[in-house]
Order: structure tokens, then C-alpha cells, then sequence
């Protein structure tokens, strides 16, 4: 039993207090309940005791002289909410900071994989990540990947820490560990690693999870008869049915730049299926927009505005994904024995959080949040983790060809805006004195992956062509690189990518911007160079402040640019991408050259 | 994890298989599935390698040379039926012969508590049956109840075993033990021992079991916070409304004499309810019933007569219960990895049962048994458990008062068929040298409760009134009697009551019934006094005799007369009982008189 759900109060203090015998610390006056067992909406008061629930419905003989009245009327009482799936160095956030701001927009448990921060510092990182979960304001389960990279059979890109099965065994007797990391379909999954693993995951009744961009059929099928336990990379209505006949969770995404609710709900509104092995996850989501939009309370507006019933929405923004992780049992419901985790919202299509309850305290009231900010403690090991041995220069990012003048035909990554699945297309590019040009004009930028973790001497720098961001100028770039967290950067010229790459490293990692030869901006997240130690708020005004400028002064219109290009560095994505060992055709696994003939 | 989820088969041949790099062994073709993730009926193929599913879908790739086709054409494929409740011993079947009769009407899990033997034989009848349930062809996952007795907290009756609260922590651990047993509304709830367990089954994930008879509010949100997570005593629609609300497990019943499903499924069919927190079980059904009416294939037929959408009807039969016990990801849908247990059934209506497949082997085909039956090994220690040291009189039996004539003015237990709650009514009852007389006439007849453990030496012998049964003559026995199973019995005459006790121990335990002294049939239930060895048909054959002339030779209409009487030597049912030591107000715990004054 996770740590999560032990609790002061006991069970048998419950019982005296829903007979009266114990009088309760508060009650819920006036409101009306979102039963997500029943499915209805109820006027009914509750009782509460310490942590817990003690009765649901005439209070009268649980209140004492001490007992603290909530007045709730008119407003709904809903199960807290739950992202089933989420990467929280994705936010930029620390743990404890990144729970200050979802509870706030009505989260109190998350499901989390911090496999990010585990390639930049390996297991210490993950526990580092649980470590100061456990310190926050709202639950904070953890998932444990089963090996680094957790996407593939490995050899396509360099990364910086690894670790053995019998680290991961260790892991999964953790308390706060309730799942297995996300896996692809690849060899590993016959592994005798992944194989010793799973079975050590099962007999200890831990979920596992997947991760099956565009797989159908047999595919499929093989990939959920291995072992795999739920899907968050349906991007289309077909893909979602699929999972869902299939019996694996679907968790329904909406994240910064990966935003499937549009698509994936339609299995829920047009199909009509059964929604009960539906989830919501943000998988990655910036501070900013988790700040502006919300986190699983945009999801429950979207579906409802999408026409998902109010119900359906709730439950699957709560009870479902305690049902997956096996913990409806302790939270997931306002039942008596639960955990008293309840957002208390105005309109149930709005979804207006107005006071947050976790643990039976009211930790955000009016929308603000009740709790004083401690300051974090980031120990040094942390810090600093660009190991770049020289500065780079434009010379670092030409795509050389035997050519001295004359055009190339060449691959070059296609992308789409809030996907990032990619196509190879290729394309005729001018060259001039042995060197392929980006052309701007026809949107055909340079995208390049840097090597940082000091695993190569020169270090490896991989570099070819990207459609698709549409920016006119300079570069941007930055140290959080999916999945393996090299630097990463998206250039109309050489030049500048240079200059953005050597501010990142001059500020232990981060993001950055250049124009004609200058940093724009730039921002340090100083932990592995994922994380900022910032508060919230300061952090997403710097973001804000330079997304601005990258908008106005480089022209690039995409939503969270730094986040969207992070996602082009991974061997583990479908179809072609580029890492620090070059362009890479990740459905083969294989490096492919950029020039699609470079014999002549 | 359970022992019934180990295969042969690993996740590894099964993600081969799927991909066809290994060929399966089995494949189902042509028919229509039963979808319960998604909602929906689907025409789907499935192919099965060992025990377990690799795939459904698109076959072709699967089938090598070896592999068995299995045509399902114009057949609906459902999850193996569950059911989610029931105790074993009242079919008087032994589990393996149990699991015989039960799989061929489509149940391939049970969740059954061997409580009734525990009271005869203490923790090794509860070993007995688990290794019996091992043994067997279906999936036979065991509760343990926490204490004897379980109902109540004791004195008011005599039973014949104990065991510690250490033996019970000890069954914890075993891997058929999926729940704690049922516990009522009682002082226990706050024990230390009670409190000790509950947490230890909180560590390992195992359920906990209620039976909340006739419980509403404050104390039914009380039993709720000390831990129980299901009901299956809920007998109105109100009720099962109020336990969907309050966020355990409706298991809505349907045995031998409870029938609950028609007034509870209105939760569902009336109401709208979620349907997700619902079971069936039957808790007590006899070999007789079984195989007349069926089993939960019977309550799936039902529901749908009343009204309830097929589709959740095969939810709650399967996934509903896989998902409260935890087992959703290895059993409970037909999906890619689970294991391989599946009812063919030609209509989703009628649900009349053709073939059936458990962990991958066809064990009924075309509705019959595919498994050669076993002879049973029963050890001495389970047999010859009636202890009464000397054959009973008349006298035993006779009410006594200190009118010598007159009229005496008695509570009586008033029953209502198909149910085990009673209430307390007066009635004047002529008196006649003492003796308080029954009144045939009026229905008001005599129950005895006498204590056949071997604990007391008179032995104990309790004997009240009883209204509703219409019995014209005779008497009827059994030593199946809840929860102490000591001898119960239904006469309109102590002479014939007697000669059914005598009976009963002559034949080492059983049932019987007399008129005008003699012994017109019987039947022995020779492990424990509680279960036959006999094979299932001839058992039925015999009690269909036995019930043919009790219905004619003393003139009883009711169904399942033994069964019906053997729940009203129950202190834990509610509300007037007669136990051993007499008659009992059981709301209040107390002994009472038969005769309202017994003054004078």
C-alpha cells in the first residue's frame, strides 16, 4: 500500500465518528455531489475525520463545538481530480511547486514518470523526483521505468546515466511506485530484463504502462500480450476504439504541444462506448500553459464542450484512474473510508475550481492557495550538468556535401503542429561552397542535437533539415531534448544555432534564443537542465516574456516552440527524427544520411 | 498474485504469437464477441496460445499447422461469468463437483467463502475446501472469514471451532485468498483484532466483505468507514440504491431462498444507476437449483427479463467482479494477454450456455462436461461430526409453562418466504399440561436449534414458534444450520421432531423429515454434516425425492424447505432467531422468552 494512503485517522476512529460517538473535524454543508459510483448528482452533506471520510449524508450527530462548518451551496463537490499520465520536468517545475499549481486547477493525485531527469542522472534522479513528490501538496505516485532508453533497443543516441534490472526490482518495493514506465513496442519487450521485470511488476500488482504511437492490428495485439496495460498516443478516434476493444486504459492527452482530446474523445461522443477504461493525462505540459489553461479541469471543459456528459467526464477524470492503479479502494470517490480529496467547483461544464480539499485540509480556498511556499532545497549534484568541453561555432552545424555548388536532393523531417509524429519528404536545396543551405523561405530550417552529457569528445553533433515551425529567423534551442535531454536546436543559419547552443551551456542548461549572432533571451533551468528552482509565476513570466520575443522578433507562430522542437530529438518516435548520432529513420532504427544520393 | 493467474504460457510466447512467429494452439472463428472494456458486440475472431489470449483480430497469421479451429458461427463469445459471493458447502456439493455443475452454466470464477465449515471444523475444513477449489476446473478464489463467529460477537450461540487472529493472518498470505470474509454491523468493527486485520488485508490488496442487513445511514456509512467494501444483503431497491451511492459493491443476489435480483436491479433498470459497481452472486444455492435454474448465467437471463440492457448484464457478470477483486487485468474480458476463459452462448438473451473454454481448454462442449469426474478423496476427520451423546426425546422438544391449561400468549418468529429476515409477532397458543402447543391449524408450528457439536451435555436445545412456512404434519431437519450448523428443525409435533434429530445423527449429519414417527426420508451430508460426496445427479436426484414428498406427505409449499429453515438459527440475522440457547432478539444481542409473561 502506497504511503499515500496511510492515513492518522483509523478506521475504527471512522466508525465512531459516522455513529457520532467521535465528533468530526469538519463538514461539508450545502452542496451537491458529484457521485461518480452512482452516477448522479446529489445533494448530500460530509462528514470528515483527520484524513478521511467518515459518513456521506445527515451530519447532524457528527458535529461537535469543535467541528469546523464548510458552507458549500451551490456549488458541486467533485472527486479530486487525476492525471494519469505525466512527465512533471515537462512542466519546468520542481515537484512540490508543479503540485502548487495543478492543485489549484483541482488535481490531487498524479501519476508520474520521472524518466526525464533519469538520463540526465539516472536513478538518483528518479528518486530525487519521488523524494520531493512525497514532500508536496497533493499525491504524487510514481512510475518506475524499466530501463534507459525506455523507448528502444538503444545505440541511436547518447545519453548519460543507465541503470540495472536489479535497480528497477529495488524501485518497484518503493511505496509511492505504482507502475512500470512507459514502454514502445521493441525487442525489449521479449527481453529477459523486461521479462524478470514485468513478472516482479505483476506479483506486486503494479500497472505497466505504454506507450503505442500508431500501433494497430498484430502490432497491437503482440504489444498488449506482452504485458502493456494502457495507451496515451492514440491521436484519432480509430486508434482510440481500438485500445479500448482491446481492453488496455486509453488516457486521452492534452499536453502543451500533443492535444489528442479533440480526436480520441469521439470514441466517447460519436461511438459511444463505455468510458470506464477512459482516462485524462497531460503527458507534458509547460508551466505556462498549465497556468493559463489548467491542467485536468481543461480536459473536463473540453470534453463537455466536445459533448462528453458531465458525468462520464468527471468520472474519468477521477475514479477511473484510481481503478487502473488499483486505489479506488482509498481515493477516486466521496464515499465514506475515502480519502477526503474533494474540489468544490461552481459549474460542472465550466469547471471552475473554487476550493480545493486535500488529505481532508483546504489547501486552496477562493481559488488561492492556502499553503506558505517553503523554499526547495537542490542539492549541487543536480546542477550543472552541460559538460560541453569547448564552445561551438557555425562550422559545428553545416550539413557538408561533395558538391561544391549546385542543388541536393535531401531528406528532410516534415512535421505537423501538435503531433510529433513526423514523415521524411524530401526536398531539391541550393548548395554553395560544399554546404547544404536551409531556405527559409520554402520553411526548410535546420535542426541540429547536440551531445551534453560529456559522453563524446567532440562532441556528437547531428544536424539536418526540418519542415514545418515556420520561423523566419535566428534560432532557438534547448537542453530538454526527448528523450535522452541533449541540446536540441531549431536554426535558419549555422550561426546562430552556434550562439544558442553556447548560452544554454553557459547557463547550466535551459532554453535560449539568437538573432543575428545575439542572445534574445534565455532562460536557465538550472536542475539537469529540465527543471527551473524558479516559483510558478516568475517562471512562466519569463517564458511568457520570451515567447514574445521569439514570436515577434524570429516569427515563429507555434504554440510553446522550445517544448515542440524537444519532442524532434527522440529515436522513439515514429517515423524521422534527429539525434546527436544524425538523422535517424526510427521505424527501422537506423542512421540514415541527409542527401538523399551523396555518391556524387 | 493468485495461483489461478500463474500459466504456462509467458508474455514473451504470447507477444510471438500474436505477431505469428510462433503458431497458436487454438483459434475461435465466426463469432460475435462480447466486448465489455468498450460496450460493444463485435464480430471479432480469437486466437489462444496456452492458457491465455494473444489476440483478437485478424487470425490468419496465427494458424500453423497444429492449431485447433474452433467455429463459433452465429455464437456470442462472453467473459467467463463470476460469481462474486457464495458459499460452497450450501450447495452440498464438494468444490470440485461444485466447479462441475457451475461451469457448465458458464461460470469459470468463484469468490467463495468456506466459513460454514469453519464452524464444524475450524481452519483446516477452511484448508479442506481451498485445496478442494484448487483442484477443481474452475478459478476458485477463497475470502477468509476474520473470526468465528463472523455475524456477531458471540454467546448467543455454540459452535464447534476457533481460531486465532494469527491464523488468519497466516491465510493472508495465501495465494487463493483474495478477501477477508463477511462481517456485519458489530462490535468487532472496533476490535483490535478486527482493526489488525483489516489493516493487514489493506497491505496485501485483499477486499473486504460486508453483510449489511437491512443497514441505512449513520450505520451503514459506520460499517462503510470501518473498512467493508461490498454488500450482498441489500434487498429493496432503495437499499442497493443507497450502497451504489455510499461507494461499495452492490452484489446483488439470487440463490436458493434470497432472490433479491428482482427488487435490487431496479437500482438499474429504473433508477439509471452506474452499473460499474454491481455484481452478482447467489450466496447459498443448492445442487437442486443450480442445476435446474442455473447459476449466474440464471441472474444474466433475469436481469434482462426485467429490463437491464444485455450488455451490462455480461459487464456485472465478468469485468465487474474481476475489477472489485483486482483481477481486471488478468481475467474478466476476452482482450489480447488475459487468460483464456470464455462462455459461447447462442443468445444473449436467453444466454443458453453451448461450450466453454477455461484457461484455454474447451471443458463444456455442446453443454456438456468435457472432464472425466475424479473420485473424491475424503478424509475421515471431515466425516461422522454429528456429537449428540444420546438419541433425543419427545420431552426435548416440548415448550413448557407454569399453567397446567389455559392459554399462554407467545412471541412467535414470523418468516416471509425468499427471505431470511424475520419479525417478532404475539399469538395466544392453547396450553395443555404444561405445554405450550403449536397451532398447525394457524401455521404456527415449532423450530428447534439443537447444539450437535459435542460442547454441551444436555445438549443444548433451543425450541420457540414459528409462523410461515405452512407445514400441515410432520417435521423437517437438517444440520446445515446458520452460521453454528448445529441440528434445526421445523415440526408440528415434538414426536416427529425428535425422530428427525435421531435421524439426522444416525446418518452422521444431514437431512431428514418424519411423520407419525417414522422416518419418510433422508439424506446424508456426510463431510461435516454440511456437504454430500455423492456425484452432483444423483444428489439431486435424491434431494428432488426427498423434496417431492415433504410437499406431499406434510403438505409444505415452499421451495427448498431445508434450506429456507436452515437460516433461522442465525443470531446474525436480524430481527428474532432461535439459536441452541433459545430464542433470540437478535437487533439487541439478547436471549428472550418464548412467552411474553412468564410470570405467572
Amino acid at each position: 500500500m502506497s504511503m499515500y494512503l496511510k492515513t492518522k485517522v483509523s478506521n475504527r476512529d471512522l466508525f465512531d465518528a459516522a455513529l457520532g460517538k467521535q465528533k468530526c473535524d469538519k463538514v461539508i454543508k450545502g452542496g451537491r455531489i458529484v457521485n461518480v459510483t452512482s452516477g448522479e448528482i446529489l445533494e448530500a452533506n460530509v462528514a470528515i475525520k483527520g484524513e478521511r471520510i467518515a459518513l456521506v449524508g445527515d451530519i447532524e450527530k457528527t458535529i461537535g463545538s469543535q467541528t469546523e462548518i464548510i458552507d458549500a451551496t451551490k456549488l458541486y463537490l467533485c472527486p479530486g481530480f487525476m492525471d494519469a499520465h505525466v512527465h512533471v520536468e515537462s512542466s519546468f517545475l520542481l515537484p512540490e511547486e508543479y503540485a502548487r499549481v495543478v492543485v489549484r486547477a483541482g488535481t490531487t493525485s498524479v501519476f508520474f514518470d520521472p524518466h526525464e531527469i533519469a538520463y540526465v542522472l539516472g536513478m538518483k534522479g528518479i528518486q530525487f523526483m519521488l523524494d520531493r513528490g512525497r514532500n508536496s501538496c497533493i499525491k504524487m505516485f510514481g512510475h518506475i521505468t524499466p530501463k534507459l532508453p525506455h523507448l528502444i533497443s538503444g545505440g541511436l543516441e547518447t545519453y548519460g546515466a543507465e541503470f540495472s534490472e536489479s535497480n528497477v526490482i529495488e524501485m518497484l518495493d518503493q511505496e509511492s511506485i505504482v507502475s512500470l514506465g512507459e514502454q514502445t513496442f521493441s525487442k525489449f519487450l521479449r527481453s529477459d530484463r523486461f521479462f524478470n521485470i514485468i513478472n516482479r511488476a505483476k506479483s506486486k500488482n503494479v500497472s505497466v504502462e505504454g506507450s503505442a504511437h500508431s500501433l494497430i492490428g498484430e502490432k497491437l495485439n503482440a504489444f498488449i500480450s506482452a504485458g502493456i496495460q494502457s495507451d496515451h498516443e492514440a491521436t484519432s478516434k480509430l486508434e482510440a476504439e481500438e485500445r479500448l476493444r482491446l481492453g488496455i486504459r486509453l488516457m486521452i492527452r492534452e499536453g502543451s504541444t500533443e492535444r489528442d482530446l479533440k480526436k480520441t474523445i469521439k470514441s466517447l461522443t460519436e461511438s459511444h462506448m463505455d468510458s470506464r477504461y477512459v482516462c485524462f493525462c497531460t503527458d507534458d505540459k509547460t508551466v505556462e500553459d498549465l497556468q493559463k489553461e489548467g491542467h485536468i479541469d481543461h480536459c473536463i471543459r473540453k470534453s463537455i464542450k466536445l459533448g462528453l456528459a458531465p458525468m462520464q467526464a468527471y468520472q474519468i477524470a477521477s475514479l477511473n484512474a484510481a481503478q487502473y492503479y488499483g486505489l479506488e479502494k482509498e481515493i477516486g470517490s466521496i464515499a465514506p473510508g475515502k480519502i477526503s480529496d474533494i474540489v468544490f467547483v461552481e459549474s460542472l461544464e465550466e469547471c471552475n475550481v473554487r476550493h480545493v480539499m486535500t488529505n481532508g485540509d483546504l489547501v486552496v480556498i477562493d481559488g488561492k492557495i492556502n499553503l506558505e511556499r517553503k523554499s526547495y532545497h537542490v542539492p549541487d549534484w543536480t546542477l550543472n550538468t552541460i559538460y560541453l568541453k569547448k564552445k561551438l561555432t557555425p562550422e559545428n552545424f553545416k550539413i557538408k556535401t561533395r558538391k561544391r555548388d549546385g542543388k541536393a536532393l535531401c531528406r528532410v523531417i516534415k512535421t505537423t503542429p501538435y503531433e510529433n509524429l513526423t514523415d521524411p519528404i524530401e526536398e531539391w536545396l541550393v548548395v554553395r561552397d560544399g554546404e547544404i543551405l536551409p531556405n527559409p523561405e520554402t520553411d526548410v530550417l535546420m535542426f541540429s542535437t547536440v551531445e551534453r552529457h560529456g559522453k563524446t569528445d567532440g562532441p556528437n553533433i547531428g544536424v539536418g533539415f526540418i519542415k514545418g515551425f515556420g520561423m523566419r529567423r535566428g534560432a532557438i534551442g534547448i537542453s530538454v531534448a526527448h528523450d535522452t535531454h541533449n541540446i536540441c536546436v531549431l536554426g535558419t543559419n549555422s550561426n546562430d544555432m552556434a550562439a544558442v547552443v553556447n548560452e544554454i551551456a553557459r547557463i547550466g542548461g535551459g532554453l535560449a534564443a539568437a538573432l543575428e549572432g545575439e542572445i534574445i533571451g534565455s532562460l536557465s533551468l538550472d536542475v539537469a537542465g529540465l527543471i527551473s528552482s524558479l516559483p510558478a509565476n516568475e517562471l512562466t513570466n519569463r517564458l511568457t516574456t520570451i515567447h514574445q520575443k521569439v514570436r515577434h522578433m524570429l516569427g515563429i507562430e507555434i504554440h510553446s516552440p522550445f517544448v515542440a522542437i524537444s519532442f524532434h530529438s527522440s529515436s522513439g518516435i515514429p517515423k524521422i527524427k534527429i539525434t546527436d548520432k544524425g538523422l535517424v529513420d526510427t521505424v527501422r532504427g537506423e542512421i540514415i544520411c541527409v542527401e538523399v544520393d551523396s555518391s556524387g
